[in-house]
């Protein structure tokens, strides 16, 4: 293999993202070696992962007792420093919310290839990191499910006319506006289909985290918004699909196993055989069906191709009200309808930015956020 | 346009993919010139599509009396000669049976691309015929839906492990053998989804139209017959899939319309938009299912599959064997079931020839259609 050995950091190597990652590359041993490791507070995880990876640079921002106690040799170098490092490759943005945004931008301006995780990234920053990333030729690749398959349709593909998301429709699909006043934050926590963050999660009960993928795909894929579509597929074994200028639509199916994207976008423009994905069984397989979103039960959605709609600092405003609420909502402070509420006030009164740069941004973050939780009349 | 406009002969113009041929030039104007029309005996028809496309070069068997009257100006040239007219870019190759064979051939010595719906060119000499396309650099393209479907699929991709043919399971599908003893032409005439001729759709309800359709996945893509499936997709939205090393599945979707593989024959590796294709409304999709192919009664299939397995002359006589018993059921001579036992019989005395020369398997088909015949003890 020699040169063939793709070098890569994992930022966000003790989450859900950076974990799978790691699975990956410990299946695929010839293929990748890991050069990077960056995590947050589990510095016991992260010890283990720097151990049997190997791997000589680190970053955590928690308690280094558990890596001092194993010995280990390892340089530690602040995240956007590991993002732009001359010994890596692939960077694979999985962490969450903000930290990652600064990472990523370094890697887009070091030319990096990026394994973009990371929603924020792109909701938030999605013009500047995509400028970037063309300056420098950096590439980003996607990792979410969705944007995988729309990746993969695409492929050698011309005239894409029309991009399809699948959506599971989340846990209470079906719930009338009424019922859906009272759910709680444990019954969202119950995700049927995928193992994910907390936030996440809610965000998939919501329907904004379709929302997110929709601005995400304008920017990855460089469509107007009005090209994208959602449905609801509650099955979750086509993970979304490409409608091109004849009408032709391409799919992309799998069992849902997040390894798998992760790995396309790791090994790309090849696919290697992997042991531990399922194969689809077609003789076991359930119906597929398919439903029309209900924006009115699930204003989140509606909100976000709204924000996406009106550019500027619409879509940062989003994310930053919707990181407020959910958090609101996982302390039990507001109901699940509330979410909705309080992201529609704040991009109501939301003042957008053109052209805006990454200050800008970040501090209409921390405003919106401040906003949310004084409109909920709670500080915390 | 110019020079990208691209020089068409349609060989079988007054039948199914004939017509369907010429609907999408005659939507695409600027695109296509037709050069050359070929029919058989329905020179009525003939006579107003030289008419409307004006196209100059003819061949028919049946009577000429429409075209005089016409006043119609062409040039008459055998069909062999028209697949490899210099003047031609792409040769349809739309007739049934074995009067496309040679002109295929023809149009692959020359170097032609062929958009090839003739199913009995590829099933019973695909050897010979992406020999000759390989030497002389003919491209060949599929026309089928289903072919079409893994065409598309496989475009920009790599490690392909796996082609899924989808069967609509025919106007039988969930039939017993005892039920299906009984079954008349009539009733198998009335097939649920495509407007066929009717050799294709008795293959239909057999599924032998699938099993011939396995045999030609082998010769397209290059697949040995072990990584081909089938399974039963009753809607028939999706048309195929292709499995890849990593497990990720791609399928192409569309509305059944023939019209679509036909023109994205015509037009790659452009695609482009045509008014008259519906585009797929997910609001109002019906569920999709998926069943395993019932290979006791519809024993075809393995008879195909199994023949493919032995090579040599297997898939010509099985070919040969299908049309001469299917001519009988259309007739009433012989029961739905006989067509398979007939088969069956006809390939277990078959001697193959390894390596066969076109004269081989012209001879083949002669004896193994007699051979039916004489098994059925009818001698029409």
């Amino acid at each position: 293999m020699g040169d063939l050995v793709k070098k890569i950091a994992v930022l966000g190597s003790t989450g859900s993202i950076g974990r799978q990652t790691l699975e990956v590359v410990r299946a695929l041993p010839d293929h990748f070696r890991i050069i990077a490791l960056a995590a947050g507070n589990n510095t016991s995880l992260l010890a283990e992962q720097v151990n049997e990876f190997k791997s000589k640079i680190v970053f955590f921002e928690g308690d280094k007792t558990p890596l001092d106690k194993m010995g280990l040799d390892y340089k530690f170098l602040p995240l956007e420093d590991i993002a732009c490092h001359p010994d890596i490759d692939i960077v694979v943005a999985g962490t969450s919310g903000k930290v990652g945004l600064k990472a990523t931008l370094s890697a887009a301006k070091a030319g990096k290839k990026i394994a973009l995780a990371n929603k924020e990234s792109m909701v938030m920053t999605g013009e500047i990191i995509t400028a970037e990333a063309r300056r420098n030729n950096a590439v980003i690749l996607p990792v979410d499910s969705e944007h995988s398959a729309i990746w993969q349709c695409l492929r050698g593909e011309t005239a894409p006319e029309r991009l399809i998301l699948t959506a599971s429709g989340g846990p209470f699909k079906g719930y009338s506006i009424s019922e859906l006043e009272k759910v709680t934050a444990e019954q969202a926590l119950k995700h049927p289909t995928w193992f994910m963050g907390t936030k996440i999660t809610i965000d998939s009960a919501t329907l904004m985290n379709k929302g997110l993928e929709i601005i995400e795909a304008c920017w990855f894929f460089d469509m107007p918004i009005d090209k994208i579509s959602v449905v609801i597929h509650p099955q979750s074994i086509i993970h979304s699909m490409v409608e091109f200028a004849d009408g032709s639509i391409k799919a992309q199916l799998s069992y849902p196993d997040m390894r798998l994207p992760i790995q396309y976008a790791l090994t790309y423009p090849e696919r290697l055989s992997n042991e531990n994905f399922s194969k689809i069984n077609w003789n076991d397989m359930k119906d597929f069906t398919f439903e029309k979103p209900d924006y009115n039960s699930f204003p989140c959605l509606k909100l976000a191709i709204e924000a996406a709609r009106q550019g500027g600092t619409y879509p940062a405003a989003l994310c930053a009200a919707d990181e407020a609420a959910v958090g609101l909502f996982l302390k039990n402070k507001i109901g699940f309808m509330d979410i909705s509420r309080l992201i529609k006030q704040a991009l109501d009164e939301h003042e957008s930015v053109t052209n805006p740069s990454l200050d800008n941004i970040l501090e209409i973050d921390i405003r919106v956020r401040e906003r949310v939780l004084q409109m909920a009349g709670t500080n915390s």
